[in-house]
C-alpha cells in the first residue's frame, strides 16, 4: 500500500481497497499497479470519478461474448460511480487495425464506419448502461489535425519503438510489407487518450502495446498517465482461437436464447470454468466450488455447462427464456439419445449449402440419390429437427449436429 | 537510341542529341538515361519546355561552391528553354533534413525558415537567371494537408523501403533512434514532385533516395514519372569531406576576392582538376590540357591552382578583381616567402580566441607573455598581416596561415 494512505481517513481506505478488489479480479495485466490504487484513493478523497476509456474499432460491430470480458469491467467501475468514455474510433476505422493480422486491413468508407458504430450502441445496453456513458468519436478531433500537427505527432516517438510491436516486428521478419499510414493505429490510440485525458484505458491483452501507447503520448503533451488495465483474451468455440467474428467462432449477444445455449454447450470442458469467471456475474466461491466438484467426480461436466448455458442466456434474455432453452436442448439433443461423444467434422466447404450436398460432402451417405431416399424417408435431422425438404438450403454453422437414421450423428467445426 | 526518333525529323534529332550531351556532361546518375531521351524528345518536337526541379533546404542558405554544380546545370536547362522550378521547402525545414546526419537536426521556426530563403534567392542570382525561375514555397501545398490526407500519402510506401535509405539503415543498425516525424522528409520530397509534375529532379547524389521517391509517388498518384539527375559531391577544402557550411570547409559565393582566392589556393591538388569541371566555365578541352601539362610537368601545380582561383573570382565578381585578388596573394603568402610546405595544425578550440591563446595553444609560443612580447616586437602575422594587438580575438578559419618570426608557419585545419 503505498503513500497515498496518509491523506485519507480510515473508511476511505476501506473504501479504495473495497474498489480495488473489484478492479483487480480477473485482470491479466495492470500497468502500473501502484498508479491505479493512488487514482482510486485521489478519487475517492476528492469524490471526482475516474475517466475509464474504451476504444472500439467499428471495422466488427456484432458484439458478441469476448466483447463482455471488458464491457463487465466497465460496468463494474460505472457501478462505482466512474465515468466511462467510450470512443468509436471512426477516424481511425479509416485505416483498419492492424493488430494481429500479418496483411493491412481493408480501409472502411464513412459510411460503414457510422452504421457499425450504430451496430454496437444498441448492442451495449445488454452489459452497460449507456445513458452514463460518455460517447465519442475520434474523428472530432484527429480530422482537426494538420501536417504539421501529426509530424509533431510523430516526433514524440521512434521508429524502433513502433517495430517493436508484435505483429510489426514479425512482419518486418518475415520481410512482409508494413504499410507506413498502419504506424499511425498506435499513434492515434495514444492521442485520443491525451484528449480525453483518461485515466485508465481498457482492453484485451492483445492491446498491451497501443494502450501503453495511450501513457507514452500522455506524458510527452505533459498529461497524467493513463494505467493500462489488461483482460485475458477468451477463446471461442473452438478452444483455440480468440473469439472473433472473422473465425466463426463466436457467441453473440443477439443470438436467440437456443443457439446461445446450444453453442454454450459446444465450448471444450476446459474453458468451462474460464468463461464462468470471464463471461457470467457468477460469484468467485460458486465458482471455486464447481471447480472442486467437477474433480472430484461430484458434478459431471455436462450439467456444469448446462448451468453455463442457462446463465448465459439469463443475462441477456431471461431466467424464463433461459430454463426454455435448456428444455429445448434437452429435448433435441439429450432425449434423442445424441450420444456423449459425436464425432466432430471440420467443415471447409460454402456457409450455404444444399443439404445434399452437406449429406455426402460429410461422408454420412454415398450419394446424393441415397441422402435424397433418406430425407424422404424422414431419416434425416438437422440440430434434431427433421428435413423434410431434399432441396433444402442449409446454413451450415459451428456445432450443428447432423443425424442420419437412428445412431450415425455428426457435429461440425469450421 | 530510342523509338522517340521515328516521329522526329533530322534537325530535330540533332537538336535532342545537342542537349542530351550537354545534360549529360558531369552527371554521375540519370535514372533512368533513356527517360530524359525520351523527355527532352518530346519537349523538341512539341516545342514545350520541360520542368526541372530542384528542391532547397532552408537550414543552411549561405551558398557555397557545391551548390553551383547543380545551379551550373540549372543554367545549361535554363538557356535551353527548359522551366526551372525552384522549391524553397519552408514546410519540411520545420522538420529538417537528417540526410547524411545520424541525429535529427532541430527544427526551425517560420521566421527562421523564410530569412534564410531570402538569402538563397540573393546568392542564386549569381549563376541562373531568377526571373526566369518558378519560386515555390512547398508550405503552400502541404500546409493544407489534413490528417486523412497524411494517411493516404503514407499508405503508398512500405516501412522497409523507407528504412533502405542508408542514413536510416545505419541508424537502425546502430541502435540510434530515428524519430518518426523524419520519414516525412523523403515523403514530402517526392510529394513536391507530384503537385509540380517535375520532368526532372536535380541534386547531389547523397539525394539519390529522396529524388527517387519522387518518382515513387508521382506513379502512385497516377503522374508521369521524373528522372532523377544526380551530380557528384564536391569535396571541401579539408579535400575529403562534402563542401558543406557546418564542416567550414566551403568557398561561400558572397565572400570577398581575397578570401575566395586564398580558399581555393588552399585546397588538395588532386582536386583542382575536379574544381574546374564542376564549379567553372572552364571547357573539357582546355581542362584535359592541363591534366596532362601537370602530369608532363609542364605546369606547376601551384599556377594551376593560381588559375582556378582566378577563374572562381573572375566568375562571382570580375577579371579585375580577380586579378587583384591574385596579387595581393602573391604579395602576402609568396613574396613573403611562406615555405612550399606548411605544417598543418588541426584546430580543435573556440573558432572565437584570444590571439595570445591562439599562439600558445599551436606551440608555436610557449607562454601567452612570450606571445606578447613576440607581437609587441611586431614578429607574429595572420595570412600575412602583422597582429598589433595582442587583445585581439581572431576568428580562426580553414586555411589560415600563423606566422610567428620569419621562419615558423602554421596553416590550420578544422
Amino acid at each position: 500500500m503505498g503513500k497515498w494512505t496518509e491523506e485519507l481517513t480510515q473508511e476511505q481506505i476501506t473504501e479504495v481497497n473495497r474498489q480495488m478488489a473489484i478492479y483487480r479480479k480477473g485482470v491479466q495485466e495492470l500497468i502500473p499497479s501502484e498508479d491505479l490504487e493512488r487514482k482510486v484513493a485521489k478519487a475517492v478523497s476528492e469524490k471526482r470519478p475516474l475517466k475509464i476509456k474504451l476504444g472500439l474499432d467499428p471495422s466488427a460491430p456484432d458484439v458478441h461474448l469476448g466483447h463482455t470480458v471488458v464491457l463487465n469491467k466497465i460496468r463494474q467501475f460505472q457501478e462505482n460511480g466512474h465515468t466511462i468514455q467510450i470512443i468509436i474510433g471512426d477516424f481511425t476505422g479509416k485505416i483498419g487495425d492492424p493488430t494481429g493480422k500479418s496483411v493491412a486491413r481493408q480501409q472502411l468508407t464513412d459510411e460503414e464506419v457510422k452504421e457499425n458504430a450504430r451496430t454496437y450502441f444498441e448492442q451495449f445496453g445488454k452489459v452497460v448502461d449507456m445513458e452514463k456513458v460518455e460517447l465519442h468519436y475520434n474523428s472530432k478531433w484527429l480530422s482537426k489535425l494538420d501536417f504539421e500537427d501529426v509530424i509533431n505527432m510523430a516526433g514524440k516517438i521512434t521508429v524502433a519503438r513502433l517495430l517493436e510491436r508484435d505483429d510489426f516486428e514479425k512482419r518486418m521478419d518475415d520481410h512482409k510489407p508494413i504499410s507506413l499510414h498502419e504506424f499511425f493505429y498506435p499513434l492515434m490510440q495514444g492521442y485520443d487518450s491525451v484528449v480525453l485525458e483518461s485515466d485508465v484505458e481498457l482492453g484485451g491483452t492483445d492491446q498491451h502495446f497501443n494502450i501503453l501507447m495511450g501513457r507514452h503520448f500522455q506524458e510527452k503533451y505533459g498529461k497524467e498517465k493513463q494505467v493500462a488495465m489488461l483482460m485475458p483474451l477468451l477463446e471461442g468455440l473452438d478452444g483455440v482461437e480468440k473469439m472473433s467474428k472473422s473465425k466463426k467462432n463466436y457467441i453473440g449477444i443477439d443470438e436467440s436464447p437456443n443457439e446461445m445455449f446450444g453453442k454454450a454447450m459446444s465450448i471444450p470442458d476446459e474453458l468451462m470454468i474460464k468463461y464462468f469467471e470471464l463471461v457470467t456475474d457468477t460469484g468467485p466461491e460458486e465458482i471455486d466450488e464447481m471447480r472442486t466438484q467437477i474433480e472430484t467426480g461430484e458434478l459431471h461436466p455436462r450439467d456444469a455447462k448446462m448451468k453455463l448455458g442457462k446463465t448465459i442466456v439469463k443475462m441477456y434474455h431471461d431466467e424464463k427464456k433461459a430454463a426454455e432453452a435448456e428444455k429445448h436442448f434437452i429435448s433435441v439433443f439429450s432425449e434423442r439419445l445424441v450420444p456423449e461423444d459425436i464425432p466432430v467434422m471440420k467443415w471447409t466447404g460454402e456457409d450455404e449449402v444444399g443439404v445434399l450436398d452437406l449429406l455426402v460432402e460429410l461422408n454420412l451417405l454415398t450419394s446424393k440419390s441415397e441422402a435424397r431416399r433418406m430425407i424422404q424417408n424422414r431419416g434425416v435431422s438437422l440440430d434434431g429437427d427433421k428435413v423434410e425438404d431434399p432441396k433444402l438450403q442449409v446454413s451450415v454453422k459451428v456445432g450443428m449436429v447432423v443425424q442420419v437414421g437412428k445412431r450415425k450423428f455428426v457435429k461440425i467445426e469450421m
